[in-house]
């Protein structure tokens, strides 16, 4: 996707076909810099700090971690420590795991010497099939928008609300929720976006905003609170939100929140629909219960960083200092709630039947 | 109630017996400086500004800013001016227009020269009126409490979350939605408070959280994303919120994003309660679709104020430069999702048959 005007994904090789690099997202929506991962524990605390987040993009990180790893040390013992350190960053993405997996599954039977060269072409695979997907998570969604845009009044646009950062930003390229309007944006779809700003970390107010702005689609930020009275005002036309990860029985987890904007969007028959890659249903989970829901620090709460009038970057404190802060990062919506996910595959209701009719191969799972 | 262990209440006149004192409360939680308001426009901006806010104090305000109007130029022309301009100041909560119907009834038919006495003893009449409302709304909704408090085992708290500011700063003094929360807490009931930071003001995280505190109330800030994840995780007892105005139906206005949580709250099987004196229902509205919802600026979501880890307040922007902001201050709650009023004459069903047990006398109205 587009920054300033020119195509760019969200993690590359440098020119020495080793270094790995990714932007520093933690400093949006005013700053974007390139960071390089040089190690194994550059990817891993990039992954922890949040500098790069979204289930996907964390897969690809994790999995050029890995190759970071083993070109370091190529023993049984670092590949072991690698993919144990990298799991341990972040517990609610099953991405991260499944990347993971994949390259422990691939390496572990190589001897030691042929596993940097296969580790870089396996995380280069895995960045081109999340473009791939993403980019088919896109055309299977946009009939969903394209069906709104034929009953409005030519020019009326179609009212999008989404939740968090499920853009390009989140993945390699294209983004899963915001896969579908960005293709119908590009076919001259009159759209609308209502941004959450997504608190405690603002991602929405911060990167879904700053995306949205770069490719030039019409959106407004509001507030987390907002989107109910927007359904009932008849504002909102469909919901559109990414995954960290999909049970069995179509629960999903996503980013503190989600759950709210389903309910609102169920009280006011607003369809609401689920953006992912097969990657991210985990298919041994029979349901959201099972999902570990991450607790991170009340200091994200506590704290806002942003760009003074002048153009520093400051951190102010908006709780009292004697005040606890609790600091939930997912919740799970019921399937119940999920008009229909929609993944590379096509577009399915959320229930365990909808999803084995797309992935017949997990029946055996 | 206490700041510094002092009882305080929020509006009260200096030693001229004239001046209006109250709290700029737009630094909480990092300062509550006191403000003189001398003139009818002091007190008009106090309340656009929201320097001063909460239904109830709005209307105390408006009282005492009649009496300055009437204090400068006591003619018929003054007294229809004032009532003009301070209605205009916040167009949803209903307090406002009750008090300044109020002192306009009482004024209008008196000789210019007796009214800024009266205006003033009327004021002073409006505000102990509250605190003896909002002591009775603590006693008639305390049992809710106690009852949920005899199922717990031995110093295992009641946990009660709350949105916005309902307390004893939204008010003269005990506030609505805390007035039971106080009673109960200096009855000895172990309580544990989730504060909604409450976006785009955050009155949550800067004022409930400082009033909690100054009570020695234990209690945790969190996003306003996290309600539903605690009602799912079996965390929450009961929702108790204040509201702006209530339709005879039981439709109840309130902060943004209270809708939501009585979603969750109805989904969970969370009793979802509003306090309110009776002053806030307005009995002319047959349902809530009638209530004016105020758009404020999208800067008061773009631009984030607070506190430096050296101590300087500061106002920092966490949205992209070109993205537009969407601010509406307020959203309805149907009656559907509320489990009961509770007012100073009682508990009732939120319905206009609910309603009218309590207030006989409005079934003419």
């Amino acid at each position: 996707m587009r920054i300033d005007g020119e195509h760019r994904r969200s993690v590359w090789l440098a020119e020495d076909g080793r270094t790995v690099l990714t932007f520093d997202q933690t400093r949006l929506p005013h700053a974007l810099p390139v960071i390089a991962l040089e190690r194994l524990e550059d990817a891993a605390a990039a992954i922890a700090e949040m500098k790069i987040r979204g289930a996907p993009l964390i897969g690809a990180i994790a999995a050029y971690g890995v190759a970071l790893a083993v070109r370091a040390d190529p023993s049984d013992d670092a590949l072991a420590r690698a993919c144990g350190l990298l799991a341990a960053t972040r517990p609610t993405a099953v991405n991260l795991r499944w990347a993971l997996e994949r390259m422990r599954a691939l390496l572990a039977p190589l001897p030691p010497a042929r596993r940097e060269e296969r580790a870089y072409a396996e995380a280069a695979a895995i960045c081109e099939e999340d473009v791939a997907i993403n980019r088919a998570i896109g055309e299977r969604g946009l009939p969903l928008i394209e069906a709104v845009a034929r009953r409005k009044r030519p020019g009326e646009p179609v009212r999008i609300l989404t939740h968090c950062n499920a853009g390009w930003l989140a993945t390699v390229d294209w983004g899963t929720a915001t896969a579908p309007v960005y293709l119908a944006h590009r076919k001259g779809i009159a759209l609308h976006v209502w941004v959450d700003e997504t608190r405690p970390r603002n991602q929405g107010a911060a990167i879904t905003a700053f995306e949205l702005g770069q490719e030039g689609v019409p959106h407004t930020v509001i507030a987390d609170n907002a989107g109910g009275h927007l359904m009932r005002q008849g504002l909102v036309d469909l919901c559109i939100v990414g995954t960290d990860r999909v049970a069995r029985n179509g629960d999903v987890a996503n980013k503190i929140g989600t759950y709210l904007k389903a309910l609102a969007a169920f009280d006011n028959a607003v369809p609401f629909y689920v953006a992912l890659p097969s990657s991210t249903i985990d298919w041994r989970l029979s349901d959201g219960a099972g999902i570990p829901i991450e607790e991170r620090s009340g200091e994200e709460l506590a704290l806002v960083t942003g760009r003074t009038a002048d153009g520093r970057i400051e951190t102010v404190r908006i709780t009292p200092e004697g005040s606890a802060c609790g600091n939930w990062a997912f919740d799970v919506t019921p399937a119940r709630l999920v008009t229909a996910l929609v993944t590379e595959r096509g577009v399915c209701p959320a229930s365990e039947a909808g999803l084995l009719s797309l992935f017949p191969e997990a029946a055996a799972a």
